[in-house]
């Protein structure tokens, strides 16, 4: 059985020079990755109480939806070392819970630590909780390597139908920064460069926080990946025209029909990959997958402050992280975070159990102990 | 006959608080806005020669393809101001038409100007460009007049199917900043927004160059019209639950058949309108139709420098004009500055003569002086 990391075969580890989250062995805190400050700077944060977890979730410090669940598993650990009892868990919960809405896979991570510590004496379970935080990172990489080897099929067998790279077309992170490791999406094109065959990598800049072209990018160059960077306007256009043979793309949430709630954005894509014959996948770990919805309407779209579109954030010519105002004083903004594609629209969903049709049926078929009875 | 803006019936003219282009009656020079000031600083530049021109349009002075065929027109009329002779005319003619690829405004304006003077001995040839391109200024200002009482049309239609603001998608600028006046797309919200329909626009904030944020949005306050920006990635989202009623946009050239080539991003919004059964309207007056161009597929899209892409452009905290860089050290971008959408998804095409339907018969119906033979 699994206990943390360290404890995965070395196939299975991620072998990027960078990682979004750690936990040296027996520490009792985390050090994460300030997404913040990429790709311009790398920062390090340590994480000391349930507090700053918390923080770091709201705050956009770390996201991703597997890493929002295993950081927000550890926040949970980081409050029993201060406090075990049953009250301390429930308010824990309660405040990590709500620090983002869409992604499903942080209330999956608090329910299951706190499932496994609630009946074990409040002297014990501290400990339990930070064994079940770790146990979670390392399922998420292994899932993730898992995901990536089914994605790899289709890359091989794109490789095999034409000469010259394999074009694939993402969108905002769904790499290693949002996960434990390897990435959701971005597995099958870190194995597929692995293992020798030419891929080049369209990135979406991902507006309004830019998750495409200042993380993704950054993660497709530390690996020595080719990519090219677009304004997501030019989705369609290059769909049309760019010679992308796949979509790969990450998912905050999928319905129980396949409905698959991702960065915003996202549904443009798969309707200008339909509408030109370019298959379409979500990347998506169990853990993303919320069987008790049984369609993406009622997943929550968070509605975040329209800053973060009227002021961009980069580098400026001194190195230093700036913002630019980009319309007039007193304008306003609107600012989904996510938008969810209709399961028509999407060619398959890439688990770590293999391609699933992205219907009632086939996913019910393929997580049955998942399914409500 | 009209002969200048000033000639033109006061109910057309634009009352906004701002012009494009001014040309002072007599004068031998223009002035432009310059728009990569805009929103945080009117800067007018005064054309003083054939070379500014051309400058002003291959650098983004002013854009718009209504604006750029006017502005080139007075190009023209510089250049015989300092030279009248056949080999001027050609060399000025050659050199503005280089400037920008996609719009064919601009290769109509050329062309009109050469053909009006070249019979004339050179001596008159300085004043006929003058009054010709006087002409079409005024033209242009009826023609977006026009296209927008017919507009007004759509707009006073869904005004009386529901309560509430009437809400428009518009997407980069389409607006009085790219004409001599009232703007093509905006020009019906303007008139409904002048009689008093309530009307609300959802603007694009059009990545890369930012024209809905920077441009659009600044003229909607300008003349107080609500409005709200959003990411071009949330266009999708906006058109499926956002409550949009009708889509506006402009062109850049249309081809026989009504294929629509606009800024980069208009074909996702094509898209997603029709997923969601919202009517999807381009505003054409006629100089942007290409008949001699059968479909779309043979549109130049112009391919502009990825820097646009990876460095955005704003106001800085100190209110000064500057730039962030939004990805790693030697990030590279694509940058189509256009996309074609297909008649299929087009609604209608909005011109001086009606809204007419995006085809081949439709178009030849409506304007079978164009035709060729």
């Amino acid at each position: 059985m699994l206990r943390d990391p360290d404890d995965l075969p070395a196939a299975i580890r991620d072998p990027a020079p960078y990682r979004a989250l750690t936990r040296p062995r027996g520490a009792r805190w985390i050090e994460v990755l300030d997404q913040r400050a990429l790709p311009h700077a790398r920062v390090s944060i340590r994480v000391n109480d349930a507090g700053m977890a918390a923080q770091a979730i709201r705050g956009m410090w770390i996201r991703g939806a597997p890493l929002i669940g295993v950081v927000g598993a550890y926040g949970l650990a980081l409050a029993l070392d201060a406090d075990a009892t049953d009250a301390a868990l429930d308010r824990a919960h309660a405040a990590l819970d709500a620090t983002r809405p869409t992604a499903v896979n942080l209330r999956w991570a608090l329910d299951r630590v706190r499932d496994a510590v609630r009946p074990l004496p409040s002297d014990a379970r501290a400990d339990a909780a930070w064994r079940e935080a770790d146990m979670m990172a390392a399922e998420d990489i292994a899932l993730c390597r898992a995901i990536g080897e089914h994605g790899l099929a289709i890359l091989t067998g794109v490789a095999a139908r034409h000469s010259g790279p394999v074009n694939v077309m993402t969108h905002c992170n769904a790499g290693a920064l949002g996960t434990c490791g390897w990435g959701t999406a971005t597995a099958p094109v870190f194995l597929a460069h692995a293992a020798g065959i030419p891929v080049h990598v369209f990135v979406s800049e991902t507006r309004p926080r830019l998750q495409g072209a200042a993380l993704t990018a950054w993660e497709l160059a530390e690996r020595g990946v080719p990519h090219t960077v677009f304004v997501d306007g030019a989705s369609g256009h290059l769909l049309a025209r760019g010679g992308v043979d796949v979509v790969f793309v990450g998912a905050d949430r999928v319905a129980a029909n396949g409905d698959v709630c991702n960065k915003i954005g996202t549904y443009d894509k798969a309707l200008a990959a339909r509408d030109n014959g370019v298959p379409f996948y979500a990347a998506v770990p169990s853990p993303t997958l919320d069987f008790a919805l049984a369609g993406g309407a009622a997943i929550p779209i968070e509605m975040r402050d329209g800053a973060e579109v009227l002021r961009v954030a980069g580098r400026d010519d001194y190195g230093q992280l700036a913002h630019v105002s980009i319309a007039h004083h007193g304008a306003k903004a609107v600012n989904p975070a996510f938008d969810v594609t209709p399961a028509r629209l999407v060619t398959g969903l890439v688990t770590e159990r293999g391609v699933v049709d992205a219907s009632t049926a086939a996913l019910a078929a393929a997580f049955p102990e998942r399914v409500r009875g």
